[in-house]
């Protein structure tokens, strides 16, 4: 929480910014969740909510970006008020991107509806999904008790879903050797997997947003997330 | 430029400021630049010296995230020069983001060059890249002169990346159908494509921050950007 001052109102403005940041960050958790169980069912109408959501999340992250910059105009917040409201603003530019991820993945429903998701295929990316979903809905908990030690674990473990991407990316490669009609939706399916896999990327920057709102400085350590697909291929397969 | 204020010293911090995002945007341009060349000459030493170099990214991002909130903090600043300073927040993030796609283009040197680029894609990656470098530089150059109106018009222009990244992706699948051994190669200059077309988006992103510095709205109009790609399949092909 930010430190103690007197002024209600600055509180009554924290809390907006925090409640609204949450509401983001359901909304962002069932846009991913939905975008995948659209593209498993080939479910083109849920595909169309989750694109028509991404509006909302964009309206939200205007409302949260003007009321900081409102706020801090205000009440001239320093120290660990200030970082709350800096934080805010990170939080909400993160949460916008898993949005637009999501919405990414659902307009891909209709190219792969064709040849639909193969089932080995469809539990590699629920599983992908499932995993940077449990990821951002601990670091959404964790927004809210500003546990530093929490978000700096969440941060360290990211290499799951990196394995789960990594086995993914050579499984589709293979469809597309086995069968050359495979390979267009194999390739949307290969962007998909990707643009989940990205979503931890965002839940593990909220992390170092959290540590940073708690304790005013950066998670120490190399951040250990890296993408291992680019190098697949570089020895011959 | 911000507007008027009687301290000298805060006027030196805005300068720092906007100092080193130009810094950061010409080392971002030169990266991307450089990454592209790595990948069509099979460079890995450039490629390289592009991963090394977002390490000097993070750290200029950074910097700039520390100094602006101490600015904040120290000075008070309301209104335009308030804005200055949550802009250079902004767009520091988004030219962090282009270094990070440049690293990972970067990345998938060492994968492709089993194969090579194929002259006519290279010629079409280099295309794409040429474009997005432009839209990037314009926007840096918006960037120092504060207008407007060119921040709105380069937003409101990116249809012929656009049209080369669709144009790029209908090519590489037909590599990728014509013989199977191109596919792992062409998987990763799919990921590349994107990665450019990418750049384009944080340049419209950079614009829009330069508008809402100026005016402290967003700009009207929707966005016109879009990955034109995701529906390529959805009729039979």
């Amino acid at each position: 929480m930010a430190s103690n001052h007197i002024y209600s109102a600055f509180d009554e403005e924290l809390k907006f910014l925090m409640r609204r940041i949450s509401e983001m960050g359901g909304l962002a958790e069932q846009m991913v969740a939905e975008s995948v169980r659209a593209l498993v069912n080939s479910d083109a109408a849920l595909a169309q909510k989750v694109i028509s959501d991404d509006v909302l999340m964009d309206a939200m992250e205007k409302e949260i970006g003007d009321k900081a910059v409102i706020t801090i105009a205000r009440r001239q917040p320093v120290a660990a008020d200030l970082r709350e409201i800096i934080g805010a603003l990170r939080i909400a530019a993160d949460l916008e991107r898993v949005g637009d991820l999501g919405k990414s993945n659902s307009k891909r429903v209709v190219a792969i509806q064709a040849t639909g998701v193969p089932r080995k295929l469809a539990r590699g990316l629920e599983h992908l999904s499932d995993l940077a979903l449990t990821q951002l809905k601990e670091v959404l908990d964790v927004y809210t008790t500003r546990s530093a030690e929490k978000a700096k674990s969440i941060r360290d473990r990211d290499e799951e879903i990196d394995a789960i991407y990594t086995s993914l990316f050579r499984e589709l490669l293979t469809y597309m050797m086995e069968d050359p009609r495979n390979i267009t939706s194999c390739t949307h399916l290969l962007f998909c997997a990707k643009n989940i896999e990205r979503i931890g990327d965002h839940a593990t920057n909220i992390a170092e947003t959290i540590y940073y709102m708690a304790t005013g400085a950066a998670p120490e350590g190399e951040r250990p997330k890296e993408d291992l697909t680019s190098s697949v291929g570089a020895v011959a397969e």
